[in-house]
Parts: C-alpha cells; structure tokens; sequence
C-alpha cells in the first residue's frame, strides 16, 4: 500500500539539502490539500506557498532557528480562518450551485445548516477550523512522502509573530503550522537513522 | 499519483451496502493512523473500533440517525485525551527509550520540553490532542480511499451521549468524529454522481 510505504519513509526531516523542489510536485502536493475533505465542505483555511528567500530568512527567528525553514526551497504555512463570516458561507454557496450547476436558493437548507452550525463564539469557530486544516496538513504531509520530498511538520514557532510577518490578520487568518518542503542531508541529520517511535496498537486502539 | 487518485475517488457516502471490510484492509488503515506523525511524537489520542452491531445501533441517534453508523461493518472513533497527565508522558519517554534502544535518563530533554509545552488548562491541551488527532483522521480517510474502502467522516453527533455510550470519560477521552467504513450503494446515495466542491486554487492557496 503507497500511503504505507510513504509513511514509513517519512520522516521529520531535521537538516535539508537546499535543492529545489520542483513545481509539479508541489503543484501535486497542492492539489491533494485541496482534495481534501472539510466538515460541510467549507474549508476554512489557507495554505501559503513561501518561496521567497528574504521571507525565509525573517521566518526563521520566529520558527525558533530551525534551519529548514530556510534550507527547503517552499515552506507551507497552513493558516485557519479567524472567524467565519456570512460573506464566507455565501461564497462557498455560490462555490456549490456554480460546481453542481444548480440554482443558489436551491441550497437554502445547506445554508442554514452551515449559519446554525458556526453559530457560535468566533475563537470556537476559530478552533473547528483549525481542525480542518490539520486534515489537509496530514495530507500534504502523506502526499510530499509519496513524492519522496522531504518535510518537517513544525508547530513550535511563534504564530502571533508569524501572523504580523506575513500580514495574516488583515486577511483574516491566523497561523497553524509550518511545512517545509526540501530534501534531506542524511549526513549531517540526527534524526534519519534512528526508528521511528510510535505507539502500539494495543494502546492506540481499542476495538469494540 | 496514488494519493490524488483516492482522493477524487472517494466521497462522504451516504448510503451503503453492508457490506463487511475485510480485516486485512482495517488492519491497513489502522497502520495508516498509527504511522501518522504527531506533535512531539505523543500520539494523544485513541481510536475505538466499532464492529458490535448493538453497539452500532445505539450510536444510531446519537449520530442524528446517519444509517452510515450501522451500514458500516466497522465504524473507527477518533477520541483525543482530555488531559495530559505525568504518566501519560511517562509513558511516552519509556517508548521513545524502548524503540532507540537508549536510557531514560538520556531522554531528560525531550521530557522537559514536552512537560514545558503541556505546562498549560487541560482544556487547551485538549484542544492540542485533537489537532493531533485530525492528523490522523485524515491519514484515514485517505487510506480507506486508497484501498477503495468507503468511509464517511462525521462530527455531527451528540459527543456527550457518545462518550458516555462508550465509557470514554473513564478512559481519559472526548470523542471526535466517527468514521464508518463499508462500501457504496451507489442507486440509493444522492451525493455519488454530483461534482466534488472544492475552493479554486487561487483562494486557497497564496504564493509567496
């Protein structure tokens, strides 16, 4: 099984080459984010595509000097709405009827079901949508391992820091997760040779 | 790419035909979950696997009557810890020393960092296991696909009832979301034939 396999060669690169990563796959990385499937298809998220190497450079401070931020050659920043507005659930409304070529007051019931579902405090909203993107974050991370691309799935980094770099309030977003994209230097890596740790499946599962 | 193939192939079925999965194939997808990176490593999540029919049944309303629920020959339960505990980092280190084969004691860093990043309200920590977890719903999801197993990914339903239906409270859990695995009934599942939606690149994705 591919998704197996690719599992099992990834792992969370901790020193990078620099060589580039090549369009197509990203563009393939890219396009299995956003196969991915979100609760009532909303997709409140967006994945940045970082390129820019004086980006990259003021990045690394913030993401506490881990150094593949500025050895890969494309860093994604997986960000979540900050709230959900009704200007966002009429897009995804529009996105529906234009997709399945149907009329918008046809998918009145839709609608009402999304408005009464985040019809809730904007940091709840906040926190459902954050969980949409660590879907399509799981899933660039399986489909880079496929490609055999290096990534580093990273967390630690100051987000609101990120935020204000990368201008992420004004589009009303806030930063996630980091995924540098690259390929790794076995040589000068602590990490690629040592086995994976994951937990047994008498603990992680419990069958019922 | 296999990974973009399963993902157009697949869909949230609506209607299937009781027919069971094979073990072989859960077997693959539990694999899947269990080879899926988590922050820290931690894992702190666990997941139920549902095969007991009056079990199913009672889930029925708890899951809004969604026949999935019992259509499914096995319905996976993605529930996160709802605290993180001394022990359960214990735990953790005396893995991480099992599998590299090195001291505990070698370990003291990587258990000051985790306990620092956990030093925070149990309802934040929460909140942190189930990003983790929706990692690994997601691996799921497109591992199902991959085997050409249909699934169903839910969040709606009473998590209250649940946990209590499945004694998760005691087990130190919340659950999540379900995923019922089976296979399609195609002329009884409205959604089967209508286009997939998804967000155009252009706003999904920013490049930077």
């Amino acid at each position: 099984m591919e998704l197996i396999n690719a599992l099992q060669w990834r792992y969370a690169t901790k020193k990078m080459n620099g060589k580039r990563v090549p369009t197509e796959s990203v563009d393939k990385i890219l396009q299995a984010i956003q196969l991915t499937p979100s609760s009532v298809g909303l997709q409140p998220y967006t994945v940045l595509v970082i390129t820019d190497p004086a980006v990259k450079e003021k990045m690394l401070p913030i993401a506490r000097d881990q150094r593949q931020v500025v050895e890969a050659s494309h860093v994604l920043v997986f960000a979540a709405w900050d709230r959900i507005t009704a200007q966002k659930i009429d897009d995804y409304i529009e996105l529906v009827a234009r997709t399945r070529n149907v009329p918008v007051s046809s998918l009145d019931s839709l609608k009402s079901k999304i408005q009464a579902g985040t019809n809730r405090p904007d940091a709840e909203n906040f926190q459902w949508a954050a969980r949409q993107a660590y879907i399509a974050f799981g899933t660039a991370i399986a489909a880079a391992a496929e490609l055999r691309v290096d990534a580093t799935p990273m967390e630690g980094f100051d987000h609101e820091a990120l935020d204000r770099l990368l201008g992420l309030e004004a589009q009303g977003l806030k930063s996630l997760t980091l995924l540098p994209l690259g390929y790794r230097e076995p040589e000068q890596d602590w990490l690629v040779n040592l086995p994976k740790v994951r937990r047994e499946k008498e603990k992680l599962f419990v069958l019922q």
